[in-house]
Parts: structure tokens; sequence; C-alpha cells
């Protein structure tokens, strides 16, 4: 029996840095299984750097690397085309050129899906063109072919999730070691598990980015992080984890997604929440990711993985080029289902007073009489209503800390409360706001 | 501009009882849905019962009823057979026939896979048919889409979970509430979380047809139960939780898919496990299954969610037929990633002695001086060597509880240790013995 050659697809890698090392390397590393599995070799013929003399961890000829992602994306050699570069300005051009050839996309980069995610399968359609885009949101965890293969009996009241490593790792350490933030986060640098710029995940937009792709997968329509709830980790203390234990909760930081199709609503939002601690959310410990999503058929399914790096990431990629060479053995028109989404229906943004939660309130105020009276006055005017108060000495001198917590209250409610408190002369710091989120141990 | 007639495909159903009641429900339910993200219309043309008579709670025209589920199978107008019968004499019938005429099979029947996989996978291939099987493990949870697809980048050295609601059910009550065994099981039997016949549940045989299609899926072979060490949940008493407890873990049923690829060996096991009392899988309560997944690029992806029951079922029976509409809308030769599994390599089951791990005996001695120093005597002998001792009043008068736990050691010494101890006439009753599965909390 004479063996017929293996179709080989030809793969250009734009952006060989951690992840595109990382993809190199498994895909050369698993070369055999993958073409037994798909009955074709994915072979990587181009690769863009962004210097031709650096020293990598990887072998490729020399001649098959280049400085001119533009030029992968055009080549007419290429099948697929790996846009690992980031950003949002050569990442956009890139894919754009790709798609406009009508070739397969493969991406990790949420930023861009989130800025010019319409404009981008608008041209994947346009052009019989894919997008892929499995790594983008939890890493190697399967979240994305999981909403929209698997559970595609499924409409998806709620959504939520820790989707962003480095945040979880500093609430982590500031949890179980009682360090302030600024400490954890120097660390978190020096261990590599935060940026130099840490901006971007510590005050949520990596987040907001991912929750962004969540939501279009789910409900399809776009959300912009402006249009969210968007409050990072900054201001969270040690004496923060004090309390949230001492009422029976963790602190993470969650996006959650949740639609009230009744109303045709839609809220997205990225905030710290206290989590219930006997809850599986509350143990998603260090740099894991974790996402639960409600289905009305299927109910609560939750998925924890490793967020980000090279070899999860790599997973992922690798993952969707395996879609990407089966889409291309099937030829012109064939789709996968992950491609189509359900129609987004009735799907407003909810306004503020219809996303309801419990809250927890952080105030350092004179340690003198009648102040408690004076919040909590405050409070009652905008029909907020107090479920818990503890109250200890602040590390200020003279001052006091005063925790509260709500009975179920609403966003507009709490912004109201909380300016009607700012304005009080006995309240020495801008309040902290975090949200309760009981239904975490809802399953 | 004219709309397009949207083809149909016409789906048999074969048993309309919970399952196959629930996924008509939300066929109906969703069709809106379905219609846009699939671009066909599906359709329950035909179901099959036990009797016409029966009342059930679901709309179906009397005249697309049949007691005939092999005329379904063999019908030409029908595209997909849904075999949800149970057992495996009918349903392999019905399967084989649909096979044999190129359909698409969707079943949620483990016991059938694990018994005439090899035979149904052999009948699909060779006459261009399609077996599709999502709802058979782990209910609405979609791990065999994320095995066999999202995760196909991977090597799965270390596969894990609690696969059967019904143990994991009565696990949980007895350790939240000391509850003995024999009225935790009549309980669950009132509430229906387990079988009138409990047996296939508790005795670790359903958990043991769900690890051989997970070590079908990831390895390529076919592992027998009887191959397998498969050991129920009956011996274990509410002091054994009391005693975990003591050591910091919690005991769930744990199947346990270990393939050395060094070696080239295999291991599969069903068995009550210690896992650490901080580990996700151990707050893993109720009714809930969850599915721990170790790669060799991924690190360790959890899954977790309703392993049983109507909707979960139907969400995975669903998700299955969304994928066989999809083959069908690309015609002949079409097939899913999901469908070719990567070769087996060398695949051989691992011996006894290479099935490594720490151990707890439970043993129930005369109270008298010397009993620990033949019991310590006889491990010794067998080279299992001791890590801890918790020695308490037995509930029978006289007697002693002996807890040992071993540091690692192996299923032959282990066996050999237990035949010893056996034969001490200071040991009044066989010993109970638990793994200790200290991996569950690396990840």
């Amino acid at each position: 029996m004479k063996a017929e050659p293996v179709p080989v697809i030809a793969v250009g890698l734009c952006g060989l840095g951690t992840v595109g090392q990382g993809v190199l390397k498994h895909l050369q590393r698993a070369r055999g299984d993958l073409e037994a599995r798909l009955g074709v070799r994915l072979v990587v013929r181009r690769a863009a750097v962004r210097s031709l003399r650096k020293v990598r961890g990887v072998r490729l000829p020399a001649a098959r690397l280049t400085t001119d992602a533009l030029a992968i994306a055009r080549d007419p050699a290429i099948d697929i085309v790996c846009e690992l570069i980031g950003g949002t300005t050569v990442a956009r051009q890139v894919t754009l050129a790709a798609l406009a050839r009508g070739k397969i996309v493969v991406s990790a980069n949420k930023a861009l899906i989130c800025a010019h995610g319409a404009e981008i399968f608008a041209a994947a359609r346009r052009h019989g063109g894919h997008f892929l885009f499995e790594a983008s949101v939890a890493g190697g965890i399967p979240i994305i072919k999981a909403l929209r293969e698997g559970l595609v009996a499924n409409r998806f009241p709620r959504i939520f999730g820790i989707l962003n490593g480095t945040c979880n790792y500093i609430l982590s350490e500031m949890a179980a070691r009682g360090t302030p933030y600024a400490r954890v986060l120097a660390e978190a640098k020096r261990l590599g598990y935060a940026e130099a710029d840490e901006s971007l995940d510590v005050q949520g937009w990596d987040t907001a980015h991912k929750a962004a792709v969540l939501a279009w997968l789910a409900h399809g329509v776009w959300v912009r992080p402006e249009q969210m709830i968007v409050e990072g980790i900054e201001r969270v203390a040690p004496a923060d984890f004090a309390n949230a234990a001492a009422l029976g909760y963790g602190i993470k930081l969650l996006a959650i997604i949740e639609r009230d199709y009744a109303r045709g609503e839609l809220s997205v939002r990225v905030h710290p929440t206290l989590v219930p601690a006997g809850s599986v959310m509350a143990t998603v410990a260090g740099a894991l990711n974790a996402v639960s999503v409600t289905g009305d058929v299927v109910g609560t399914t939750l998925y924890i993985g490793r967020g980000a790096g090279q070899d999860a990431t790599a997973s992922a990629v690798i993952g969707d080029l395996a879609d990407a060479a089966l889409l291309l053995r099937q030829g012109a028109g064939a789709r996968l289902m992950s491609e189509r989404l359900a129609p987004a229906g009735e799907c407003r943004p909810a306004p503020l007073r219809h996303i309801r939660c419990r809250y927890y309130v952080r105030l350092t105020v004179v340690d003198r009489p009648g102040v408690l009276a004076r919040v909590a006055s405050a409070m009652a005017r905008s029909k907020v209503s107090i479920a818990t108060v503890i109250q200890h000495a602040a590390e200020r001198p003279g001052a006091a800390s005063l925790v509260l917590t709500t009975h179920e209250s609403d966003e507009q409610s709490l912004r109201s409360t909380l300016q009607a408190i700012g304005r009080l002369e006995s309240v020495l710091e801008q309040p902290l706001l975090l949200r309760i989120g009981d239904f975490a141990d809802r399953r």
C-alpha cells in the first residue's frame, strides 16, 4: 500500500515573542500527533520578527524570517496567518490584509478584537476568510469553543469570572499574607507576574477587553469598555481582606456579564467583588483564570485553568490552527459552528438602577460621636439599607474605619449615597466601594 | 430580498424518557436561535417510545410516535438518530443500523460505548456515518469537545474527576452531616438522586464506563472496566470523613486516568480518594461532576457542572445535534475534528507496582497491647512505610479503630500488606483501603 502524501498547510507567524515561540515549539514537538489527527501537516513557512538579529530559543531557518508582517499577510503561499504581534495598529493591518485575501487569521489579541471586532468579523464574512481567537480569553481554557459549540442550546443569563492572572495573583498574595498592594505589586513585577506598566491589568481594562469578547460571543453585541462599569484593584487594602473574611468572603476581581432576557437588557462590569468563602471561585488562587457560565438549559458550568503564559496560550492557538486546518480541508464555504452567533434580540445596556447587588462600603471617618448616625442618615435618604456595620481604629491617628454592608440595592442608589457621604466633613477619604457577589455560590 | 427556504434536518428520537423529553422540549424552545446559528432547521420527525399510551409532558403528534426504534434507524427520511434508550441491546442494534446507512448517531449511552465502542466507531468509519457522544460523560460539561478539539495540542499525563453525581451526593451528605452510608443512600433514593438499584453507581461501574470513554478519547485505546481497579463507596464510614478531615482531606469517588508516556503505560482506576481539603476538587459538592485535565502544553484545566439530569444532558445532546447539522450541511466526507484520535503509541496497562500513591488504611482491631506492633511489622515486611497513625475506640466493644497512612507506595505492595494484615488474628474486619490523591492540588 503506497502512502498518500500528506497535504501541507502553510502557517505564517506574525510575532515571534513569548507566545509565537511557544506556538512554534509545540507545533514542532506535536507534529506527529497533529498530522495523525488532522490528516494535514501544519508547517510554519514564514515568521515576522521585530529584529532579525535577536537570538531566540526556537529553530527556524533565517531565510524564513522577515521584519515585514504585512508581507506575510499578503503572501499567496500562506494559508493561515497567526497574529501574535499585540497592539491595535500593525496587528489590525495584518489581520485585515489577510482576511481581504480570504485567509484564516488566528489571534490572541483581545485588545484588537475589543476595539475593531465589528470591522474584523465583517471583513472575514465579506471575503470568505475566518477569524479565530480562542487564545484571546482565559488562555488555555477552551471557553470560546464551549460557549459557541458545546453550549449552543443555551441562552446565558450570567457569565462571570476571573480573567486576569496578574490581578488574581496580587489579590491572592494580599489575602494570604496581609501584605499591602504596593508591595505585592513590586514583587509581582520582579517575578514576572506583572508587566512593567501594570495599569492595563490592575485598573481592570484587560479584564474589560476579555469581558467584551465573551459578551459578544454570548449575546452578539459589542460593548465597549467605556460603556461598562470598570474598577480596578489599586484601592483594595489588607484591611478589606480581613473585613471580608469576617463577613465570610474573599475578594476577587470579577468580570460579570448579565443579561435580563425579559427586559432585553445587558450589563457588563469589572470590579473587585466579595465572593463567598466556600465557593469554588474563592479557591481559584494565584495566576489562574476561571469562568462561570450559567446557561438556561445546562445550569452553571465552571472552567478553570492558566489564563496566560507561553504554553497555555500556545495550546489555545494550536487548537485554532487545527480548526483552521479542518476548514481548509473542507474547502470554500466551510465554516465552524463558532463563526455564527445567536441573534442579539433585544439587548440594550441595562440602566444603573437595574444593576443590583449587595455592597460593601469602607469609610475613613473622624473618630468622634455622631459620625455613624450621619453616615446612616445619608444612606437612608438614598434608600440604601444597612445590613452590617464593623467599626475599628484606622491607621490614621484620630480616625476610625467604618465598614458597612448593605442589603440588596442598585448602582444608581449607591452613587447617590457615596456622593452624599463624600460631602460629610467627618468623612476623611474617598469611600471604597466593593460589590458583594452572592451569586458566586449558586450553581 | 426574498428569504431562501431554510433546509430542514430530520431527527429521530429513539427513547422519549427523561432525557428524550428534555431534548424535544429544548429543541422546540430554542428553535429560533438554533436556526439562526446553524442555518438549518432541526425537526424531530419521529420518536420511538415503549408505550404509545403513556401521557408525556411534551407535544409531539401521535402520528410521529412508534414503538419500533429500529424502524427509525432504518428510515431513509431520518438524517440524525438520537439514541436515548439506554442499555446495550436495542441501543446497539439501533446504533449499528443507523450507522450502516451512513446516518449520524447522537448518544448519551456510556455503557454502550464502553461495551461496544470499537465496533461502533468501526461501523461509523466503514459506512461514512458519524457517532457523537458528548452527553455520555459529565452531562452538560463539554468535556469531550475540550479534550479532542480545544486541547488538541496536548498529550494527557493525567485526567481525573468526579463523574458520578449519585456517589458525590452521598459522600457530600455523609461528610456534612456525619450520617452513615445506608441512611444517606435511602434518602438519596427518596429524593431521586439514586436509582432503585443503586449498584451500578455506588460500586463505581458507572464511573468506570465514563473513565473508559475519557481514556479512549485521550489515548486511543479501549480499557475495559474489568481491567481497571474499581472500588465503590459502600464501605466508607462517617469515621473515615472525620479521620480524613483530621489529616486535612475530604473524600471523593474519583476516576483517575494516568499515562506514563516514557514507560508507555496507562492506568485507569476508580476508587474513593482522599483529596486535599483546600483543593477545588474538594469543594465540588452534591450532584455535580468535575473533570481535571492535565495537558503537557496547557497545564491543568478543570471543568465543573451538573453531570446528569434532563436539562444538562439535553444541552449536551443538542450540542451534538448542532455539530451533526454542520456535518450534514458540508456533505459527504466532512468530519469533525473530534472524530479522529491521536495515535495510541505505546500504551500498555501499567503493572500494579507502577501505580503509586499514598494510602489510608482503617483497621478494626482487638483493643489490647501489641496489636499496633504486629500491624506495623506486617507493613514493614511488605516495605510499606507508615506516615501517620490515629487510634481511637471503635463502635464495637473491646475493639479499637486503627487508621494508618503510608508514605508513597504502590498497589502491589499494598495488596501484599493487606493480605498479611488480614491474616493477623487481632484484626477483626476486612481492612478498608483508601487512596490519597495529593495530586488533586497540583495545578
